[in-house]
């Protein structure tokens, strides 16, 4: 099942996707909720991010060829995740399907997608085992880690590199139903495959993830965890636009603006 | 005037704090509300923590003596950070005023505090310059960055140095009427005092910070932004009750506890 977030008459409201039209639904898509009778026409609807999280939890590295081909280009050594150890993205960077990503007026050309798969939660965690972890996962989604590699090598946090307004783009929805073993992140740069690659094919998947944050922090409904990316993604540029398709939840589109 | 945020007829609520009473308000203080004629009874009271923010900044390294000393303790030069580059923490390790600190089973002696200045946004804040940065701010509170200093030195990320469940206490409540040049931040263990130093005495204050943040990131009403702390902190053991007191807003109390 599809699930959304869209502005309906002025508000945010989530609903179900059933081909081109959404269903209204009064509520939280993992708390008690009313199916309306209200439905909207996809293509005429403003999407939203399908959650706003209380925490933003991001792997980070999580592809052994990412980190390897990464190394290369550095002239370095791979130095491979020993463990689970999960990072965090910060909320004023999200934006919906179709919004723009906006290239700040002071960034430089090495400025790149990341196609993530994105866990959203649906119940509350602690202490997770690997066998029971995905029994608290709602749906999943798609990410964008945009990031601007200069201010990436130079600074000290990802407050600019990772987190700038609109670096974050999240969605088109959430879907319930996937398998996680047959999907396969696909990503377009004005319509042309630039990276492909098997989505679970991780360092540390998702249960490893969800079971070792949960050992220290509870993680609640709402809350997503990206699982970071593989290859090596290339530069965008203004006026590009950026496909992540994943297999099973459908695609995440945003074109590349230039700062006003 | 102090704002704090309690729980009341088991619901959230804000409310304003005059000597030994509450009084409820329906809204947000940052937003349309209105001043109930409910009255609560401070010590009889549950506070919450002050704000849910959406985007939970923190400065991390922001004061020379600190700098140096922590280097000194590792035998290493200091680096000072060189600009205002700020960081994050997680809503999960939020924790309120008297709430408990639970000490992890698998942590280690090297478990301290980090009394913090604590700005709270009100106003939504881009592009701000620091003449005006400070227009943005609604007021302040306190901050304790609870720290596990060996896994913050092991561990890739802060997920569990910094980010476990209840190592980020804040409050007691929001204070919007403060002379930051006059604070002192006075920390006490069990009474006693273990730190005292000029709260505004920061390598980059707090206009510098949001002026810089906002360059790249909109900070929104219910934000946060922790300014980092002094000194050298001590380890605090289980039993040990933590005060940090900043002149004008208050004492925020958190006991250590053992996780069960």
């Amino acid at each position: 099942m599809k699930w959304c977030r869209f502005e309906r008459d002025g508000r945010p409201s989530y609903g179900i996707v059933e081909g081109d039209r959404i269903t209204a639904v009064d509520g939280l898509p993992w708390g008690e909720h009313t199916t309306t009778t209200a439905t909207y026409a996809l293509a005429k609807s403003k999407l939203l991010i399908p959650t706003v999280p209380g925490t933003f939890f991001c792997a980070g590295i999580n592809y052994a060829e990412h980190v390897r081909l990464m190394a290369a280009k550095r002239g370095a050594e791979p130095d491979y995740p020993k463990r689970a150890e999960i990072g965090y993205r910060a909320n004023n960077a999200l934006c919906a399907h179709d919004e723009p990503i906006v290239k700040p007026r002071e960034s430089g050309p090495n400025f790149q997608y990341e196609g993530e798969l994105v866990a959203v939660f649906g119940k509350r965690c602690r202490n997770a085992t690997k066998e029971n972890a995905l029994d608290h996962v709602f749906g999943w989604t798609i990410g964008n880690d945009v990031s601007e590699r200069d201010w990436q090598k130079s600074d000290r946090t990802m407050y600019r590199s990772k987190n700038a307004d609109t670096f974050k783009p999240m969605g088109p929805w959430i879907e319930t139903d996937v398998n996680l073993d047959a999907m396969v992140t696909t990503i377009r740069l004005n319509g042309k495959v630039v990276d492909e690659f098997k989505t679970n094919n991780m360092i540390f998947d998702a249960p490893t993830f969800i079971a070792e944050v949960s050992r220290y922090c509870t993680i609640v409904p709402g809350d997503v965890m990206w699982l970071g990316t593989d290859l090596v993604p290339v530069n965008m540029t203004v006026g590009d636009v950026c496909e992540i398709d994943i297999t099973g939840i459908g695609t995440l589109r945003n074109k590349v603006v230039a700062e006003a």
